[in-house]
C-alpha cells in the first residue's frame, strides 16, 4: 500500500519530459518573461511538472496550473442541487481571459475520460457545458481569435487508456496509449525540435497551393456524402506553425496534420455521414448523419448518442453551422496507426473533418483586423461552441470548385490528389 | 509499479470522510446554494474530494478547488529568470476575491511542507512572499473583515508528517499525524457535530468573561518574558463559532482552543520570547526575542531563521506592529499531546500567542460597521501580513489591567486563574 500521492508511472518519463519541452518550445513558442496558464486532468500531473520546468527555463513570469478532477466532477453528478446544474466557476474564466489579455500564453493538457459522464443525465449534462461555455466565452475569444500563443497537448490518462485498449491489463494500455501519444507528437525522434520545422514545412506547401486556388467551394462525395462546402469570401487556409496576434509563432496543436478554414455559414448543401465516432465531453456520438440547407443542419440524426447531438444543436444560433474545414490524407500518420482514440485532437488529425459553430478569424485574409461584423458579412460563424467531427476516410473524394465552376480534383480515395 | 495516479493512503477514510464533513457543516456552515472556493496542496486530493461530495450534498452552487504543487514551486526557484520573484498569479486572487464578493464562501486544507523553501535563497523567497500578499490582498481583506464564511482545515501531507515524526517510516509518520488532527479536529468521537457545539459553547463562556472585565492591557511575564500588551478601545474577544458579515455562523479555524482579540497598535511595550519553533512558509524561525517600544518592534533576534524574520518585519509598516493577543490553556488538548505540529493552525491553539500585522475588525464592537479609518484610530493595525507566534506556556503568568490600573489575574502557570 502507498502513501498519498503516488505520481509514479509506468510512462517513459524521458519522453515525457520531451514532450514537456516540445509543449513550451514549439506548441506555445514561450517567449521570456511571459507568463502561462495551464489546465489539465489531475492524472497528468507528472506531464504539468516537466511543463512547468521547462516553461521557467524558457524564462517564464509565472505558471498557475488548474487542475480538473473527475472523481468530484462526479460527485456533482450524484450529490448537487439541481441549481448547481446552471453554475459555472465563472471568476476562474473571467480570471483567466484576463491573464490572456494581459499577455499569458495559454496551455491546455487534454486526455480526460472520454466516457467520464457516459451514464449521468443528459440534460443536466447539457446544462451544465452551457453554462461552463457561457462563462468560458471571454477567455475562449481570445483564444479563438488568436490573441494569444496558446497549445494543447495530450496526457495518458489512465481512465482514456482503458478505453482506446478495453482488452490488455491498465498498466499496458497506459504504455500503449503514451507510445502512440509520443509518436504522434513527434518526440520519439532524436531531434523533436527539428523534426517538428520539417513538418510545419509540409503543411505550409499545401495551404500555400490552396490559398493560391482560391476555391469557392468543395465537393465532398462518398458513401452517405454528397456535401458542398462553400467556403467564405476572404477565406485564407492554414496549417502547422502560425503567429499570434502577439507576434508569437506557436503550434496550437500536437499533434497536428490538418490544414483548414473557415467555410461559409450560409453556402453549405447536401449531407455528410461521420467516419468516425465523436467524444463529446463524456459521452460518444457515433454514426452522425446530418443534411444541410442554406448553411443550416435541418436533420440530424446518429445511431449512439443522438440525444446530446441535438442537445448541442440547440446550444445557439450557430450551433447547427460550419466554423471550420479541414483536410487530413487518410495516410498521416496517426490514421496509418489504426488507433481510435475518442479524442478529437487526435481523431481529426486522422481524418478530413468539420467543426460545428465558432470560426477562426485568423482564417480570413487580414483576418486579425476584421471586426466581428465583417467576419459575419464574409460568412464566419459564431457560437458558443466549436465542435470537430470527422467526415473522411479512404472512399471518399474532393473537389475544389472554382469561381467559374470548374472543378480541381483535390482529394482521391483520401488522399492528395 | 503503480499507474498514476494513485491516491490510496494508509489514512483512515472514514475519519477523513468526518473531516470533511465537519469542515463544511462546522467550518463553513456552508448554505444551500452558495458557492465554495477550495485551496489546498496537490498531496490533500483525497480531503478535498470529502469536502467537495459534501458541498455538494449540503446544497453547494459551484465547487473549484486550486492546488499548490510543492515541486512546481521548487522548480520555480531552480529554474525560473530572476524577474519571476516579482511576480503572482494576480487573474487568480482576483478572480478569488470576486467568487468572494459574490457571495462564496472559503476552505484552505493546510498541510504544506513546513521546510518547503529551507534550502532556497531568502531574498527570493522574500520577495515571492511579498507578491504573493500584494496579489492576494483584495481576497484576504474579505476574509480578515469576516465577510464571507471561511474555514481552515488540516490534511496528513506526507512532507510534513516526516517532519513532525522524523524517526518512524514514512507511513506510520503520517498514520500518526492523521490521528492527531483526527484528535484536535474532534472528529474521533460518535457525533462530532455535537462535540463541536459544547466545545464552541465552552470557548464563548471565556470570552463572554474577558468582554465583561474590559481590559485596557494584559501584562504577560514569564522567562524572557515582561510585556505589556495594550488592548483597542473597542475591543472584543472572540472565541469559536462566529458570524460573518454574511449572516453565516462558522467556524474559521479547525481545530481551535483559542479566546482573541485586537491589541492597540501603538500601546505594546517589553519585551517577549517565543516559546515554540514559528513555521513561516517553508522556513522555521526559532527563539524569537524582540523588544517593542510605543507598539512598535524595535529589536529582533532569532537563534535560527533571523534572516526571514527580518525580512518578514520589513514586509510593511504595519508588519512590526501587533493585530491579534490570544490565550490558549496549557492544558488544551493540542498542547496535551506533546506533539510540536511545526504548523500554526494546531502550534497557536497550544499557547498563548500574538499575531505581526493585519488586525481582524470582527474583534471590535460593533466592528461590522467600522470603516478602515475608524479601525485604525481605536488601535487596529493594518497590513500585508497576519503571522501568529506562541509566547505561552507553563511558566507564563497574565494580568488584566483594568482602566485604573486594577490587576485582575487571568492566567496563572499557563492556565485559567
Ligand atoms: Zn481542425
Ligand atoms: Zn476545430
Ligand atoms: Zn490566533
Ligand atoms: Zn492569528
Amino acid at each position: 500500500m502507498t502513501i498519498v500521492p503516488n505520481f509514479q508511472t509506468a510512462i517513459d518519463l524521458e519522453k515525457l519530459e520531451k514532450l514537456g519541452e516540445v509543449a513550451v518550445r514549439v506548441g506555445l513558442g514561450l517567449e521570456k518573461g511571459q507568463d502561462l496558464v495551464i489546465t489539465a486532468p489531475l492524472a497528468a500531473v507528472p506531464l504539468v511538472r516537466f511543463i512547468t520546468k521547462h516553461a521557467y527555463m524558457a524564462g517564464a513570469g509565472i505558471v498557475s496550473a488548474f487542475y480538473a478532477d473527475e472523481e468530484t466532477t462526479l460527485a456533482r453528478y450524484q450529490h448537487a442541487p439541481d441549481a448547481s446544474f446552471d453554475k459555472a466557476s465563472d471568476w476562474l474564466y473571467e480570471g483567466m481571459a484576463k491573464a490572456y489579455a494581459n499577455g499569458a500564453a495559454r496551455l491546455a493538457v487534454s486526455g480526460d475520460n472520454p466516457m467520464m459522464l457516459a451514464e449521468q443525465d443528459p440534460a443536466k449534462v447539457a446544462r451544465a457545458n452551457k453554462a461552463n461555455s457561457m462563462a468560458y466565452k471571454p477567455a475562449l475569444e481570445k483564444i479563438a481569435n488568436f490573441d494569444i500563443n496558446w497549445n494543447i497537448v495530450s496526457y495518458p490518462n489512465p481512465a482514456w487508456a482503458r478505453q482506446v485498449f478495453p482488452d490488455v491489463p491498465e498498466e499496458v494500455a497506459v504504455r500503449k496509449l503514451a507510445d502512440a501519444i509520443f509518436a504522434a507528437s513527434r518526440v520519439d525522434v532524436a531531434d523533436p525540435v527539428a523534426a517538428w520545422a520539417e513538418h510545419n514545412g509540409n503543411l505550409k506547401k499545401r495551404s500555400s497551393w490552396l490559398n493560391g486556388e482560391r476555391f469557392s467551394a468543395l465537393h465532398f462525395t462518398g458513401p452517405g456524402t454528397d456535401l458542398t462546402v462553400g467556403l467564405a469570401d476572404g477565406h485564407e487556409w492554414h496549417g502547422g506553425a502560425s503567429t499570434a496576434k502577439n507576434g508569437i509563432t506557436c503550434n496550437p496543436n500536437i499533434p497536428t496534420e490538418e490544414v483548414f478554414t473557415t467555410p461559409h455559414a450560409l453556402k453549405v448543401e447536401g449531407y455528410v455521414s461521420s467516419t468516425k465516432p465523436l467524444s463529446h465531453q463524456g459521452t460518444l456520438i457515433d454514426n452522425i448523419q446530418v443534411r444541410f440547407e442554406g448553411g443550416r443542419i435541418v436533420e440530424a440524426k446518429a445511431s449512439r448518442g443522438e440525444e446530446v447531438l441535438n442537445k448541442v444543436l440547440d446550444t445557439d444560433k450557430g450551433a447547427r453551422r460550419l466554423g471550420e474545414v479541414a483536410l487530413v490524407p487518410h495516410s498521416s500518420p496517426i490514421s496509418a496507426s489504426g488507433i481510435l482514440f475518442y479524442n478529437t485532437l487526435f481523431d481529426e488529425n486522422a481524418s478530413c473533418h468539420i467543426a460545428l459553430g465558432q470560426c477562426y478569424s485568423k482564417c480570413f485574409l487580414g483576418g486579425a483586423s476584421l471586426s466581428q461584423e465583417q467576419i459575419k458579412a464574409q460568412g464566419g460563424n459564431s457560437s458558443l461552441i466549436h465542435i470537430d467531427w470527422m467526415i473522411g476516410s479512404d472512399q471518399v473524394d474532393i473537389d475544389g470548385i472554382g469561381a467559374d465552376g470548374t472543378k480541381v480534383p483535390v482529394m482521391r480515395k483520401g488522399e492528395w490528389a
